[in-house]
């Protein structure tokens, strides 16, 4: 449980990406970091597209390797993450995510995923050996990798709330981005919340900015102080030694993928 | 109803994205386009990091667009579309899915997504215009863009299949790539058939990889015999005119991402 209060100054750092400064994820990331400091937060921020971070895992990411090895990724991104031979723009990235409370994202939603310049400082910064690996546990908390970090992902995407409502076609919001959720932050032990997100975002109206303003400002105060998304640990004995869920664990009336979130209270 | 048999000569795009030559990724994907072209049929290839693709949509991708102009990208990729203005890798790609009545996507689940150098690949190349856009129903078949077309994602992933199973803690291998069967696929009038996959591929036994391609083989067989993935259409009746799937529509014991899916006969 987190005792601490939301006035309490943390750490935290803001993920950014849209390729226009003058957008509304740029509008919603300059009003989050403003906020959280406002707030007495100590923010850092990677824009991503400012930085011109480089989205594709290559050869380039290993230049130790020899020239005529094979490049098997989870291998060798272990090895230079445990030999200290990360390029210095991944290792960067890993220092700020060690150093943060809490991790902010900020992104459209471009075909139900992240952008991929952004999928790709997922997996350029989340290499073996920082973010699992050997003594890491996934979905394990404490004993996972990067345990206790809380996550918010705000997000915007230009379909209409109702589509990805619980009943939506797209799947509820929290199901569309469960492989980031899941996959990725309750993997590393970290505390993902539910996700906020603006809809309608390629014609917001100015009144519905407004709204969009105030409803995220109120996540960003509950940013350590709101309970996480309630996923089953693997450390938890809900799953069998081959990480399947016990039969009969999960709540009734769960099936696909949320079965594996306890009932919230 | 697909009424011509396997046999019949068709064209197959082969989207393959994975850094070394010698990997897995690569092995499946040459045997891929071996087996199809045995089989008669007609394999185009795009080896996206061979081609060097260009992960990132960014204002480099809209030369027309005036210096000061504000980039909202998805009404400047649909304005590119319209007036043939797009970058000549992205047309490229476009008359490739066109052209195409199957499409076969070959790479390991990062993160539990596709490399973010596909992700791009979906970001640029499904653009308004060609993907979505007026006159052109979302989940639709027929009535979306690009109907008819039947797609194979056959993934690597380094976790055992047990915690890709139903039941498995990372969600079934179908939830987890639901954004892009559904999302991107059925949305835009694809058929997407059940993804196949090969666990442990991080250190896969010679005799399971010879296993594999034996299986991979029977679905490549099916490619145009197999029953797609029976998502509901938005035209079928099933949802509300907000996009929400009407009351006691769904299969009982369905819930999140499964209750978009019809029973299977």
């Amino acid at each position: 449980m987190n005792t601490r209060t939301q006035n309490t100054p943390r750490k935290v750092l803001l993920v950014t990406a849209h390729p226009e400064s003058r957008s509304l994820t740029a509008s919603l990331s300059a009003f989050a970091a403003d906020h959280l400091r406002a707030a007495g937060h100590e923010v850092r921020v990677s824009d991503l597209y400012a930085m011109k971070w480089k989205a594709t895992v290559d050869a380039d990411d290993f230049p130790d390797l020899a020239g005529d090895e094979r490049l098997a990724v989870m291998a060798e991104s272990g090895r230079a993450t445990e030999e200290g031979r990360l390029t210095a723009d991944v290792a960067a990235e890993q220092e700020k995510v060690r150093w943060a409370d809490a991790i902010v994202f900020q992104f459209p939603v471009w075909w139900f995923g992240p952008p991929a310049i952004l999928k790709g400082w997922f997996d350029r910064v989340f290499t073996a050996g920082f973010a699992y690996g050997p003594g890491l546990v996934p979905y394990s908390g404490a004993a996972s990798a990067l345990p206790g970090r809380r996550v918010l992902l705000s997000v915007t995407a230009g379909a209409r709330g109702t589509a990805f409502s619980d009943r939506g076609i797209h799947g509820s919001i929290a199901d569309v981005l469960h492989p980031l959720q899941h996959g990725l932050f309750a993997f590393t032990g970290m505390e993902p919340l539910d996700p906020f997100a603006v809809y309608g975002a390629n014609a917001l109206p100015v009144e519905h900015f407004e709204e969009a303003k105030l409803a995220y400002a109120a996540r960003l105060d509950g940013l350590f102080t709101d309970e996480p998304v309630p996923y089953r640990l693997l450390s938890g004995g809900d799953y069998d030694h081959d990480m399947r869920l016990l039969p009969g664990v999960e709540d009734p009336g769960t099936s696909s993928l949320d079965r594996h979130v306890r009932a919230r209270g």
